[in-house]
């Protein structure tokens, strides 16, 4: 940490700084040059950081030099991690399909999606039955009966499910069902949220939140590995700008800087990112050669019908060409396709 | 709403989005120009919404024209409201301030704020028991304890007080000790926490998401009305932006401009939008003239010591300073300054 | 300014710094933490910045810590400055109010915009002659015809002319009819125009690029500075966010932080920043609340024949209300509303 | 176009709307909806631009449906135009990677780097003469001087140049070197500029405005179109949003959002939008992934003593990295590297 005092600051104000973090139990060194001092601190950051130095006369800014994640930063942990979700691999070897209906809706419509996203290269159904919407008026999800036609398509199709929970009063609910929880964009920064989900005992998919920082979206992370689970999956799906063609704007780059600020794999989101179906496959294969760990996609088998982002769904020849194009990029970037589980015979 | 069909739209693409439309009750005119032609729809846009238009063949954009919120447009509820916090009015006549700490620490220091509030103009104590914080590591609110002292600091002060819940499963708890119940901007797209509040039979500030359009604030403000509770007052406290000279983008166009659209207050947070002390003596003025109906203000008696956002807290000869301003300015935008209720002896 | 070494930096990494540092003539001085070094550097900041450090091994961020620019900075002079617009005042002790048509289209709707400029308080005519315009196929504004319909204005009000310039082989044409050159939005990046407006012996009015940080709006000043010219004034107009109900948003507290950094006088221009009408009014109190040195003001006879942003042009009764306003919240801010000059008479 | 009407306008408000397009030579339509009437009108959308609709009475909105850019737009030109540089082909079934020093130095430092560039693959040669930079303390560019260099390691080397021009005064003399000229970021909106490259009868690179919408960056691209050049490529570089990791967002998406809106090809500059060295390759992967018509990048002998943004330049090994990646990827997506020019023997 540096406190960088203003050209105005007194001898006097130097000392003032320099007593404190002393008596707070750290060391500081002081650096005076032509047009200013800076005192570079050493020692318990998060301390210093309840010591309001910034309010401290003749301080013009404290700067915060470590990063404010530790368990879920490279520094803690220096090889990549691999998650693994019911027997499926999330991590730097592998290139992780994960595709499904934006919503459950019906058995049908469920199923379909699946065999679809399987057909496609996934090895994971995502699938909403808890869906966060704008407006109050739009359709929130079937709830505990969408959980299970999840489950019942699991049972069918061999996919592990991946699924939204909103409500922490929800988590121990939707964690006897899911085989990994996701935490969606508008609820990144809800820390209650993140704290119950943190104890479920479940890998969770991380979103960014579509204003958050890199670090911020890390923070949060932090938040969950603080409950003792490191399971977690971060997902980059485009942050809010003032760009209005797509409906969000796709930072790939978060892709490679969060995999050198953290061991956590990180997925990337093509749909809900461009929110337009042209637009799927092109960010797909953009989001594989970046180096992303996986990719998580919405299908419908017909998008006309669906009740939720039903712009953005992939239809059957797109999945046949995500295959196509999962396949022949992976190994480009050093990966092999993370391939389905075997459906288990029932009984 | 106006569905636009693409360039290259054929006469029986047209022909296929009027005949939805009509199948679903609403009325279609169809208006062909020179490179585009245009059907304008009427009839319930929720029910169009469901239709899946912009995935039709030949359809290149689907344009909203309505507001897609009801209860708390203008447009339902013509003239501006008034929303009374234990007998203190927040709406168009008056000029109201909030003031207290960012976060309860201890009862002295609680009770020394709010004495620091009423003595600068403030008519309500606002004071956060439960703090959401960015870090896992930074002071995270005392919990009902911050509410006991709350209450306490009422009944010595006479002022109602506003506070924070971050968990749905807390709204009854908080919602039994305070006056009113403060929605942060982390919080603006929690849909369950939204629905609890609209439930909990207290008016309500709905601070904007620090990412949210006027527009998505006004949608969170529908699902608590959609409760039921028309008790709410927006309050704009900056947003993101490129802009790190401050910590958030005061945007004080906002608030003429929720003005028209709802007929719900507007008040303006000066402290956690610039969050420097030096910033919330301007934009309180900024935001008074402006036409805000209130002001929400951080104060401390120890700025140093505090446990969260101390530099932007205002000391007592700054609130000296607001109390003169609101005097001043409130009458110039045909205001009254919300007086202080009387303390009532406790027999 | 100081080096941030990586957790992974070795000894023989920041012996390299400091080696580095001190060949080029400058102090260095290491703090050794628990987990990092920093390296504090003293001396001659510019040349330090030619060394890319950021690419030497072991180092993981380079902090500027003193501001980039000098002459416009207050640490090179204290006070801040008065700029005389042919003896019209724009500084800390005055409101000045500039108003005029967007464009100048003809000699009777300049004249009739001047004399409403002139009657809702306005010390200076703006308007301009060189328009930049997103589309080509707008109107681009009359040139030199419209210079001297300002011209003949000014000698018939009184008002001298503020006008944008936008090409610098315009520069001096455009000086020899303008009192003071705007310099727009547009094109605060655009060097060789800042360049020459420096060298043209008028006062420079420099509007903010809407995707501009403060620093590098001062830094856009420090530019016409460098070329002797310090009659500058700055003008706040609106940033660009994801906000689209108003064209762009008024980043109200960039008067009071400018103010703070630069010693040159900052305005505010509520016309463009909202582009709306019913807009204008609230925003020029809001900035007149904040401290601003004067506002700009579009102002249009008949604004529904305006060729250029008629949609936010005040009319006559707008301007008398803004009359009234300047008038009284002028001395709650501590200033006195600058008069318009006497008119000269010719003959 | 559509005029919306607001809940409160009447029927003689519509009826004013609906004479004045009519007296403009253009058609209305009229659709009178439960709560809300719109207006759809056919004809001169430019000419309707003008009549100010905006501003009538009872509008409460105006939506423009066509796109405002003719010349540059797929309804104009249907199929994807090839763009010859000296030769060089830019268009849908090539990639073409550009690379260079980011300023030209010595005559020594530009060749090394032109080698550089052409051993991984590139066929032009960039390198900048004339540099806009933000500091007016920074290094500028050699001037003519520079253009001599580049025209002397084109002669050793075969490739062709890319270089930018910031002053429309200076637009002949960079024609009378350059194979291409560019026009950058800060100058997208520099219109004088864009019409001088307009009427230079040599090829354009129109880098995108790190605060333009993708539609104003294809209006500047109009600009430009409108003097008579269609020979224009588009660059994105990054976009400006909160995140601070990366020098500039960039928004991968642009690509095919471009490519689908407009018929010129559509580049990508990694090394600007990361502005850090470890980006560059992962961004070079996605750009090709996401199907960008070729790449631009910054490459320095020795990137550690470089005058300009040498953090994010590449070194020989990268380039021979990248030369692998762009061989690899290209067939994926559909495309052949171009191949570099032969030299031409002198004499």
């Amino acid at each position: 940490m540096v406190v960088v005092m203003g050209p105005e600051a007194s001898q006097a104000d130097v000392d003032s700084v320099v007593d404190l973090v002393r008596t707070a139990g750290g060391e500081a060194f002081v650096s005076s040059g032509v047009s200013r001092t800076i005192v570079g601190l050493v020692g318990d950051v998060e301390q210093f950081s309840t010591l309001n130095l910034r309010g401290m006369p003749g301080v013009s800014d404290v700067v915060r030099i470590s990063v404010p994640y530790k368990l879920v930063s490279r520094e803690h942990h220096r090889a990549r991690s691999v998650i693994t979700v019911r027997g499926v691999p999330i991590g730097p070897d592998t290139l992780t399909v994960i595709a499904g209906p934006c919503a459950v809706e019906t058995p049908e419509q469920t199923l379909a999606a699946a065999r679809m996203a399987r057909a496609g290269g996934a090895s994971l159904l995502r699938g909403g039955a808890f869906k966060p919407r704008t407006s109050p008026y739009a359709f929130q999800g079937l709830g505990e009966a969408g959980l299970k036609i999840l489950a019942d398509v699991r049972t069918e199709t061999g996919l592990p499910i991946v699924t939204e929970v909103v409500d922490p009063a929800d988590v121990d609910l939707v964690a006897s069902y899911a085989d990994m929880l996701q935490v969606g964009t508008r609820n990144m920064s809800n820390f209650p949220l993140l704290q119950a989900v943190g104890s479920a005992g479940k890998p969770v998919m991380l979103k960014r939140g579509m204003n958050a920082t890199i670090e911020e979206w890390l923070m949060a992370a932090e938040y969950i590995a603080q409950r003792g689970n490191l399971d977690i999956v971060l997902c980059e799906r485009g942050i809010r700008t003032f760009e209005t063609a797509t409906r969000n704007t796709l930072d790939i780059s978060a892709v490679p800087v969060a995999q050198r600020l953290s061991h956590l794999p990180v997925i990337v989101d093509p749909s809900h990112s461009g929110g337009r179906r042209d637009l799927v496959l092109p960010l797909s294969r953009a989001a594989i050669a970046v180096g992303a760990d996986g990719i998580i996609i919405d299908v419908h088998p017909q998008p006309e019908m669906a009740l939720c982002d039903g712009a953005q769904a992939l239809v059957d020849s797109d999945m046949r060409e995500l295959a196509s194009v999962a396949a022949n990029l992976a190994p480009l970037v050093g990966r092999t396709l993370t391939p389905a589980p075997a459906v288990t015979p029932v009984g």
